[in-house]
């Protein structure tokens, strides 16, 4: 918004009012920045803070909910929300339900990996303990459904089309999580089948929020499946740039360790195109680098990303990406509603898929 | 009825069919007989088997929900909607959402319990594994909702009242869970702290199903409200029957291994009682045999019920199960329908509060 300012500066005043007049409410509707949806949520999340007894049951949650996270998720239904309707109020609590579902499965998933950390923390069984993780994590779930059965009908049916959006992508990312771990055993993993299963476990929570916003704001059901299928191939994008960045990111900038996907083996599309590619004794080596327990964590990834490098499979996986963030763009692009009441979604958009290589 | 038909062998044929009229059609409206309803919920359930891939994902629900248990919950539902309509068949999806709900906390209190049997066969996480347990858990929960949502609406807002009752009641089952891990940690529990948690871990999910069956049949508000009393009661006087059939039960007809809650120091009513009664030494004795690693389960099993009997602990128990009992019977019969509606309910709760000792 400062920027587009800027660039008016040389307008008159009136011109320029004009201009924000047309930025902040186009369609006449008021559109809420990025920053203001999500000190709203906030601020609803502080209102809604899990303070009940029994406390064992009930700490754990606040705990995996005040450790961070970027609320990607919630902000995407209030933005989705605020396309169609002014008021971004009444989707308030199914942003939350969103997030606690999020929050839900990312407990669970950190028992079943046996992962330690979580957004530098430690995990909650860790914190606490895996009983705990796993009954805490269940009635997560459960309030998920609570926190979706106080958003307030605007016309009938509303609640039951909600429910169904989110029951689509609850099971979807179960069904996502389980060809995950299937993956882990299997050598035989396709790249179509790689792409169905983050599609499952990373997209279809991104488009269920969208959905659900969008239904929330009164959208039309065409406008709903675009809403779906923008998120889908925002997800399936973002999930590649994540693949990419585990084994070519720039260390200080992504956050995580560079190279873990390759030192756990973990079937991510550079892999699964490497293996595509590579020529019989590459794939060959790739195999035995796999396997071999003596080599360094540095070695592994400096050998496996060799490999990569020879076969291209960096630039394959940016194109890639890059189609699946065209089909995004354009799923936005053809929801009915003004295009400049899509500024927020867009920001999201380049913010999420415009991460440094 | 076969017994009551038998009663009447002496009225001709025509009083007799005059008779079955009448058990069978109080206020005009067909009732089924507790066989019959079993019959059309093991129809649906054959109908709705989850058979669809991933199957790593979805056959260990099929396994549970295949290896027995009595169907109590969803008997409940279908006799709860017949007090008060004729079509059973609308509530046979909420019936299906309350034992796949059931089946879910087994799954996962059998995770966190480690144990490693399930109706006499092998738990889902020793057939599977712990990950396919947690998973398959976590989905069963959303296909709950799943089916709930599969409840035809009878008038607006059924839907939403629906799936509150079984919020509240699903989140009832998991702070019980808790409480009841707390009390494994703790000496100093108290006689009502012990019946909130097996109203919240046992009762809650059978008055859930009673609301819910009650609620799809078109009970009033109070009528729902003398389901759920009338749940609760049945629910704690179950649970005592429980405690009391696991010291003082007939091995042969229990099922379980007569004796498991002394050997596993379970606060059950029956210890918690002995503890509340017992004078100094007695009770000094209590916790010495609670913390002796060196008696066998036998000797164990048999010192413990010495003071039980020393102290009337099981005649306490059955007074307030006889309590609990006759204040179930009170809420149902206050329920505003015909008294020969409610049979099957009646034959329901003298057969889960009959069993022998």
């Amino acid at each position: 918004m400062t920027a587009i300012i800027e660039q008016f500066a040389h307008f008159t005043p009136s011109c320029l009012y004009i201009y924000i007049q047309f930025v902040d409410k186009p369609n006449g509707l008021t559109m809420h920045s990025p920053n203001h949806l999500l000190e709203l949520f906030q601020r609803y999340r502080e209102d809604n803070r899990f303070l009940q007894p029994p406390n064992e049951l009930y700490a754990p949650i606040d705990y995996i909910l005040d450790i961070g996270g970027k609320r990607i998720r919630p902000l995407l239904v209030l933005m989705a929300c605020n396309l169609f309707k002014e008021e971004v109020e009444p989707a308030l609590p199914a942003a939350y339900a969103v997030e606690i579902f999020h929050n839900f499965t990312l407990l669970h998933d950190d028992i079943m990996d046996n992962a330690p950390l979580r957004r530098g923390q430690p995990s909650v069984h860790v914190r606490y303990n895996t009983n705990t993780g796993i009954l805490s994590g269940d009635v997560m779930l459960i309030y998920a459904y609570d926190y979706l059965l106080r958003v307030k009908e605007s016309r009938e049916g509303a609640s039951t089309e909600l429910l169904r959006l989110f029951n689509k992508s609850a099971i979807e990312v179960c069904e996502g999580q389980q060809l995950d771990m299937n993956f882990e055993c299997r050598s035989d993993v396709q790249i179509p089948e790689y792409l169905r299963m983050i599609e499952l476990k990373t997209a279809a929570l991104l488009s269920g929020a969208l959905c659900m916003g969008g239904s929330i704001g009164g959208a039309s059901r065409a406008d709903v499946d675009r809403l779906d299928l923008f998120g889908r191939k925002l997800g399936i994008a973002f999930q590649l740039q994540d693949d990419i960045l585990d084994t070519f990111g720039d260390p200080e900038k992504f956050g995580k360790k560079v190279g873990g996907d390759i030192v756990q083996n973990k079937k991510t599309y550079l892999l699964l195109k490497a293996m595509e590619k590579a020529d019989a004794p590459s794939l060959a080596r790739l195999h035995e680098l796999m396997e071999d327990g003596q080599l360094s964590d540095g070695e592994k990834v400096a050998a496996v990303t060799e490999i990569y490098n020879r076969f291209g499979v960096r630039e394959e996986a940016q194109e890639l990406q890059q189609l699946y963030t065209d089909e995004a763009y354009a799923a936005l692009e053809a929801i009915e509603v003004a295009s400049e009441r899509k500024s927020g979604l867009k920001q999201m958009t380049s913010m999420l898929l415009g991460r440094e290589y």
